[in-house]
């Protein structure tokens, strides 16, 4: 188990995914914010640019900083992290005792990036706005409530996430962290708009832990009643895409 | 005839276009999604980057993607792949039985990721809405209905996808993809006001016949008098900037 | 006087810049058409991916499709293309011979694509709407008319082109054509506010002919008495930008 | 020191970013502009593109335009320009009498930059408007003004910045200036919802200097009281950031 070299970096990373992540959503829909109504073009652009910093974070790591992309690369039986001599990187293989460290590493990274996010609204959560509004910062919720069509469409996501990210590394790009970036921003447009695309649990529930825990005014319901959906959507999307990448490509 | 090499890369690659690309569609302008009312930017950002995911997922075949490439590539006899020794990739000749199973793969391909999209945005289709929205999630139409105006306009935009992508091989670029994404983007913003650019036959007429076969809630025509104008122009636009391209550049 | 390396690739590149870019205005301003109302932001995109398409095309000559790139690199004494010898394209040395050849051919290629352009948006040009609107597809306008204010204007804007081009030769940079698009993209969002950011005279000058020569339904005036500040401030813009650029870095 | 090396670089990669990033605003906000009511997006491409062609242009000093930048260097203990002998750019040592010609450089291009754009605005700051939405085109402010509250939401933004520009230093990366520039795009749409993003003090403070000197119509307070938190939320939230990801990549 290679716990030091995976698990700071996938914290940092994931952090900085759901910081800045989470955060376009607050610039989007909470009260009085320069960014408020800008729409689901912004929404996209925010959330890629997060995957863009969280990989150059991450990058050490493989850059999962998603436990469907680790559950991806493990149903491919692919390197975790193929490692890079020029930098002094080392591989790091896909055993389940390093994917364990992946997941953790992930959640904590989740939690930590939502509550600095928290911190930087704090005024704007302060302001009236429906719980909904306020939980739809931190996690994903359907706009049509139907469990198994949700499951569904995120299943689809996620697997064209990790069947596109398996593509990549078989072409020779130069546009490193920029391409899983600009895919999410893809998928996010096209795909994002039946669930608001989790498209990794860590994603949804680690800021769903933070709405939970944290003293927000007037929240609601955290919705623990829809919380597997991008849980299990994404790790069985992710599987597939994995997978099938890897047999077809 | 290099059948083996050409018909799962194409057909994955051109399902992945249609997935993502009338997806974003979807998005915009079905009832009830996080999208809806997203607007022309978003639509032609969600059809360029599912340009961008295809193109990878194709890659080992040259990515046509689209049968106006194919038949371009023809035109301007161009090699259909110029293979890559490096990854092990075989070229591609640009034969007219290797041409028929880029086109073969290309139409399976556009219907099976219409139909992926259509169940992930099922619980949307459900929702009322007017046939011709419904319709116009999977295929083009015309705003102002000319036959005659609407083949010169698609002659013109598959005119400047096939003209720029001949280009684009006779400079040093690290941009990979991610210019064929922007073209594409570029073509949308400037010249699909009209009918919405398909400039891509397959893009069209495949999700036309998965509209046409599903049980989609409601739906109205398939518009059949229209479907001849989005394949017949990208074709002629298709050849003839293949061929000016490599006569002029 | 290299005439035959210049002359057909600045005609195609600089009528591919003006099929674009006006086309992006077209849509989304003229009546009936999928991007109408789509705002500055999908304008701005639609020029910088013009250019980025038309400097592919013409990028055996450098890629000027701009009267101004052409003075301001005289003006800093750099040399109009520094060649490539792996691809076996000449440098081209700036002279005043060459220059002229540039100027013709950008001015045919202006007129050419906005000619195109028209044909492309026929049926929408045919609808009912003002003459200015007509006239804003073609050519650039003020939002508040003061020549010498404007003139300014258009002197900044070109002045920041061309002191950010010729920044660009001097640094490593793998984005090649992007680069300017992306540049094209800051400079209308940043300086295009008071005069529709010319920064090109024959982007100006060439469709302002087109639109005089063209039979427009119900075409108001083509505004010649605005027609020299968009060629005298990008010259001036231009020259001063190049050989600032030139001294000071 | 190296003072001839530092000054004119950072004076006109700080002018070149402040001319534009300003610029965006006055389009968005000041009455009669093309891109009046942009909103939020196209101001983030607008500031993310104004940080592209400043880097640019200030390539040889390392481009930190942002006093925050340089703290941050200094804090990490890395260096503020490693050089480039194959472009015969000398490296620069982060001494503090580097550091204060670099601070030196930068405001007086900020002011130099704010100055242009208010000349290439002239005509629209002479029209009616709020004095507040004079200012905001030079300066930041705060939706919801709170001035602890504000500055840590400044120290997270530039935190951010500092933390991923030296992640970027540790990955291969074909993408140089655009990666920064996407950055604070990602930036501007994640963080920058309360209080405007200044996340650098130069780009603040020195358009609020030229605000309050410059014969501005109509124009109100230049808001002193706030401008404290746009120059130490930056400095502390760099100098964080450089040393967090010094320590912990």
């Amino acid at each position: 188990m290679d716990f030091s070299l995976i698990f700071l970096p996938e914290v940092l990373g994931t952090a900085m995914l759901t910081l800045l992540g989470c955060g376009v959503v607050a610039n989007a829909i909470l009260p009085k914010t320069k960014g408020n109504g800008g729409g689901w073009l912004l929404i996209n652009f925010g959330w890629g640019l997060a995957v863009f910093a969280g990989v150059y974070v991450a990058y050490s790591t493989g850059a999962h900083i998603n436990p469907a992309v680790t559950v991806g690369l493990l149903a491919g039986d692919q390197p975790f992290f193929a490692g890079n001599e020029e930098l002094g990187l080392a591989p790091i293989d896909n055993t389940l005792g390093n994917a364990l460290v992946y997941f953790l590493a992930q959640m904590i990274g989740a939690i930590l990036g939502a509550v600095i996010m928290y911190v930087a609204y704090k005024r704007h959560f302060d302001e009236e706005a429906p719980g909904a509004t306020k939980l739809a910062v931190f996690a994903t919720g359907p706009e049509i409530r139907s469990y198994g069509a949700n499951f569904v469409t995120e299943v689809v996501g996620t697997f064209v996430l990790l069947f596109v990210i398996v593509a990549f590394g078989k072409t020779p790009s130069g546009l490193g962290p920029l391409a899983v970036a600009l895919l999410v921003v893809g998928i996010g447009n096209s795909l994002g708009g039946p669930t608001g695309y989790a498209i990794n649990p860590a994603r949804d529930l680690g800021p769903r832990i933070a709405h939970a825990l944290l003293p927000i005014r007037g929240k609601g319901s955290s919705d623990w009643g829809y919380s597997w959906v991008p849980i299990l959507g994404p790790l069985v999307g992710g599987a597939l895409g994995g997978f099938a990448a890897v047999q077809l490509l």
